[in-house]
């Protein structure tokens, strides 16, 4: 039964229920262990307040607990004719504890329930994502030490320009994800705000504690105005979004470079085999699937964001079930995102780099600008330095491209990568992040016990 | 086995096989007709060109159809060692059939067989999608009809402006939704094309009879360039998207103004209680979520146009695996539009008009430019009667809603709205679309029984 | 002096009008002549019905004809102050001509006007569009002709895969532009519509004379509802973007694959020196810009159609000053879609392809498939003819590209490409819209002089 | 000339110049200040370095201080022929300067310059906006303390829900603002690093000191790896857009709100004439104009940031032309959204609030979960308290609404907002961003004054 049928009234019409929560109970499945931690959460302060006893707490807790449980066995599977996640554990509490589980509900809205639940939940995926992220640094940075000395040409307009190394263009990536690290952290902090308590967006007439909420389950604050509470649903899923989005991009990008540099044509790179499918209709075909397949799912968390921005947008304030559509992209953006950096971790170590082929592609143009220094050192004025090689390009002899990557010595260049620092700083940013992950899990640990 | 694997190589990374085919496996489960339907006229045109004997025809078709009944009994259950559709169908054909089976892939690719999937698919929604798109014409009009001369003010900047009716309101939407049956038109047109043949985007040294397979599946033309084939994936799922988006669009727009127009201040309409579901906080509440909902969907569709234009944007000429991620967008936004079409249909018919709300409603700055217009009919220029007006309007009485909507006589006005010439296209259009999905059906059947 | 100023009421506020029309006025300049244009037709129907005399009609022509002539010569020119191009030239009308002008403005409203002025505008631009994608079409099957039996690697996942031609690759994207036209002649069709007569979405209570203005406009039909034709702000805009969105994809995709092409290592393709620009700081360097821009601009085509859907999406009926942001997606994006085809035009003619090059990439992996078809023509089941190609593939000697590609025979294929039809479908669709364009011409020219 | 030009080859179509830096020019007039500026903190580290003498130096910085003011004369325009703004300085160096001018380009790109030009740009306008939103906060704090006890029904579905106040209305703005700030200033520190002396992303064979020129321009920290510097171009772009999205999407809410909560049917709130226009038809008119066109502009960022994001996404490693189109879309967002943050500061003092229409609209409903605590407090579980409530809501009666709303008393509810904390964080803010802006001031003044 619906919590708010009446029982005596009119029925909704019977493809509504379908309708309403047909997409919706898949994704709420994922949200049962959160589910119930909340409503733990939520148990106690309501004993604090004086709403329930402490008895009423223990078979509350003891009766939550088991929700966790069966959940984790597959046993605990959210039907159609059960509405959602809340509806199905409140059911649950009152067939199994009567009168007691009437009480859960005081003092909440499932409009502050399933916020508690989903900040839970993408909680716990953007350390796993932060982690991650951080490992593929950590590789990232391994590649580009162990490759520095190898030249590469440096490409603009997807044509030769300069002298590069895969050490340059390794740790491009690194700097890149660290900027991301930037943005997934700011992201966290804002997501990491406690909404319960404000029940539909309005409170309720009871002395509720926000701030013990806040502290059993871990939030490092209260989001306190309880309209903005839910004025700040989808809007929090769109940051969390802006934040994934910059990850795939760079993923994307170093996939998009890796299929490249891996073609016949330029052969700088192999991808594993264990990395490559084949043709149902090409023997002898080896493709770089994986990576295509990130490239693609890019789109994912760009068109996810795009629909959370799309539902939120001019909605007026206050809660609308349009918000409802929020929770897929998030979802799934969480999980894609995340995958994607376990596959790209698993694929970039087993990268293979020739050095051979990519000697070989330096071609005399790539000398070009280093000839017109050479003028300038001379006192030349960098302008006709520029004009005289433009002319008398033929004149001059190919240098050696591995002496020649060493000739740009400052900060950020080839001679300079700076690889130990970056490393250091990976480093501590992984010791951080492993703390805030262990505090986090103490502190559900701790709520589950007591 | 993957059709590709050769048995003695390296396998892929088990976490790769989840990462590749997981959710696309659920998406191919939809498709499992149509992969048996495309086989079946495939397997027709390689007898004709002599690579298999009637007789091997005959039990390949048998053994299709098998798949076809056993996928409606639910026992055709694609799994993630199957890969996809098309190895789970080929190695079923092939453990029932012996070397026959290990024919069928002669002449094709994953590549074109997948889009002969989605190409059906697509035709049978979208015929789906057309009637229900017509059947709800049918219901606003016929609405229209009814209230046509039901006075409402007419709004602009969300502020009274103008007098207007609710038949002026209601069709407005019936003429914006046969433009959107002209975008879908030719979008069922643009897709209604045989990709077959195609293979892999390069064709196969064989002397294939594409036409054949053209008139076996009732395509409306065939898709010549075999290289174009594989250039329009994606592109064709946008231009079905593009369509799609305007139908939702209009839902969306409809169903606002609806809640707004159900709201205790605007009171103009009442849903019915049907489509609206409670509060688990709020007893006495009830909401408009069905309409709410559809609002929200929208941007399902427009995401997904995102996302499909996001992947196909700049990839090279030919297939890459990207593509794969355009099924789910396609899949998904086909069917969210034609479910909410249908639960417009239902809550349309269960709106109720409060006649008496919108006259209430007739403030007096409604009646301004019918005072204006007044002085224009005895000679005074307009822009001074406009100041005339804006001057002295608290001298002017107001006027009677039903008279005043009288007064608007020509084309597309309130007194003339050409309801029943609109009816008859609806009907024309209803019956043409008709004609096309029965013809559909008996080419499909004819198929699976000769 | 805005229209709707009394003259004695508070004013607003200063920063206001900067906000308000800013750029809007940038944009309408571009209108003027259209503005003019759909007042002349206004004009005629009011004198039909008697609203204004012939005399006065003949004057209003004649300062309107001004107007246009002005604005050739650059000397009309809108500013902040004039608030609009509908104020600017009313304004005109009044000083040139005293009270005749401010008879123009009756029985329509600034919402329907600017929307008369849209579509004309529109129209003029997309006849153009048309022209230019047809020309591209010509022009890509002059290059697909003269290099029909160049061979050239078909290319899947990035890797090189089977045959092809360069004859196949460029009439991939003739059918495709084709495909694109039957998006851009629906958009045009929708677009054909006369707005004019629906003032501010809910008419007048004038008796106007809907079918002449349509008549004299030339519009294809009547926009009958005229709250529909209020709704359909932004709405026809966005089907037009999704028809240009289409071409620019195409034209991005071309770009993309001629950029590829050209570089060093695939060295296919050379792009001519006029279409090419250089660097700053590396002399010698000569990069494909062009092509790379016409990459860039395609997201201006799909942002604004974001943009537009944004804007447009779950606004209640009516107007709503929000869609005044409609306008410079639109006009921006037919600007670049058609500049974009003019110089994909002129860079295609001037690209040289190398034979050789393309010969000398045909690795030996490319005829693999072609192997495993000799085998099935031996009878051997296509799967196992697959694994045994798999295995013994270094026994298998290398072809001749140029045999190998005359192989593949059938409707599609490099062998049969249909050049010769499709030229004379390019003729066929020429001549209907360069005889639509004339026709175009033809009424405006005699709305001028009448 | 241009740069790169030889004098002696073939020029570019003349088509090309205005399709590759038409619209180009219009945005580097707004660069103009900042590549001044950029090229003293260059000329001055190259005199460090030894590449020119000190009196070079005062010449070059000179000139460069003589463009900056001819910009602010607008006397220093730049034209097609100039190809961009970069060349049009150099040029003018060099006619001015003669051979000193040739030297100003050395170590650098137009690639690094560009960056330089735009994260100076944005970072002005950052701490604008900042402010702005800083000042709407206050405003929006000052509302809400002087309305806090002013009650409003609270809406959930578009439908009266539950007793609210004014006061928590407007501080759930406030709130969502200072979320969005730590969203603005992760965007500020990641776009406040030094891209200078990266060239054209692979460095120079000189020995550039980049800590001078971080610290000369006042960039909080070195952007490293030179390729990563240009691999970042349009990825910070959409950070920062990302972070003015946030911003906008409350604003249009915001906007949202108040229209719809100063129409006739709600009646709560009254717009100040000074912002709202009227109708060129309809007398007695006045429309929300203003705030409209700020819900419109909303899609101005949100496809600024669709169209950035398109852009950049999967292009390969290293500087594409496609870049260039990431300008437009920068520049035209930071100044929408200050632009439009001004204007809501403006309108919201303009706000007067009928505290009459507020409580006559509470209507009985609005009670109901109040009745059903009621119950809870006397031991009833909540559901059975519901339940009760829902049968025999006819037998309570209406409260006080200004006394309902003091009966939420704990944090983040009407009877406890924390607008005083808020406040003292807002000047906390307030201050750090004047002192940050101040800072960059300095910075300025000392490089053109040295």
């Amino acid at each position: 039964m619906k919590l708010w049928e009446n029982g005596n009234g009119v029925g909704v019409h019977e493809k509504v229920e379908e309708f309403t929560a047909g997409e919706d109970i898949r994704l709420d499945q994922q949200l049962v262990e959160w589910d119930a931690i909340g409503s733990m959460a939520h148990a106690s302060m309501l004993n604090k307040i004086g709403i329930i006893t402490h008895s009423e707490l223990m078979d509350l807790k003891k009766a939550l607990v088991d929700v966790v449980n069966l959940q984790e066995k597959g046993k605990f599977r959210i039907e159609l004719k059960d509405e959602d996640v809340h509806t199905k554990i409140e059911n649950y509490l009152t067939e199994t504890l009567g009168n007691v589980g009437k009480k859960i509900h005081t003092g909440r809205s499932r409009n502050d329930q399933v916020m508690v639940d989903l900040r839970l939940y993408t909680k716990e995926k953007l350390l796993k994502i932060e982690k991650n992220l951080l490992t593929l640094c950590k590789e990232m940075a391994r590649f580009a030490d162990l490759h520095k000395d190898v030249p590469m040409p440096g490409y603009t307009h997807f044509q030769k320009a300069m002298p590069s190394s895969v050490g340059l263009w390794a740790m491009a990536y690194v700097e890149s994800f660290l900027d991301d690290l930037k943005m997934l952290k700011t992201a966290y902090s804002i997501n990491d705000q406690n909404p319960l308590g404000s029940a539909a967006g309005y409170g309720v007439p009871l002395d509720l504690d926000r701030d013990l909420t806040t502290k059993l389950l871990g939030f490092g604050s209260l989001q306190n105005n309880v309209l903005y509470v839910q004025n700040s649903r989808g809007k929090i899923e769109s940051i969390v979004l802006s934040a994934l989005m910059q990850i795939m991009l760079d993923l994307g990008k170093l996939s998009n470079d890796v299929i490249l540099y891996s073609t016949d044509e330029f052969g700088f790179f192999k991808i594993g085999e264990r990395f490559r499918t084949g043709s149902s209709i090409m023997p002898k075909k080896r493709n770089p699937d994986i990576l295509e397949l990130v490239r693609g799912k890019v789109n994912i968390i760009t068109s996810s964001l795009n629909q959370v921005i799309g539902t939120i947008k001019t909605l007026p304030s206050g809660y609308q079930r349009d918000l409802q559509e929020t929770k897929e992209p998030l979802i799934k953006s969480l999980g894609v995102t995340n995958n994607s950096l376990e596959m790209v971790v698993l694929a970039v170590r087993d990268i293979s780099v020739s050095r051979e082929r990519l000697i070989q592609s330096f071609s005399s143009g790539i000398f070009a600008t280093d000839e017109a220094f050479k003028l300038v050192s001379q006192g030349i004025p960098f302008r006709d330095a520029y004009k005289h090689v433009d002319y008398n390009f033929q004149k001059y002899k190919k240098e050696s491209p591995e002496e020649i990557i060493k000739k740009r010595k400052y900060k950020g260049t080839t001679g300079d990568l700076g690889i130990l620092n970056i490393k250091k700083k990976i480093d501590r940013e992984m010791a951080g992040s492993k703390a805030r992950e262990r505090e986090f899990k103490n502190v559900i640990t701790k709520l589950m016990k007591a």
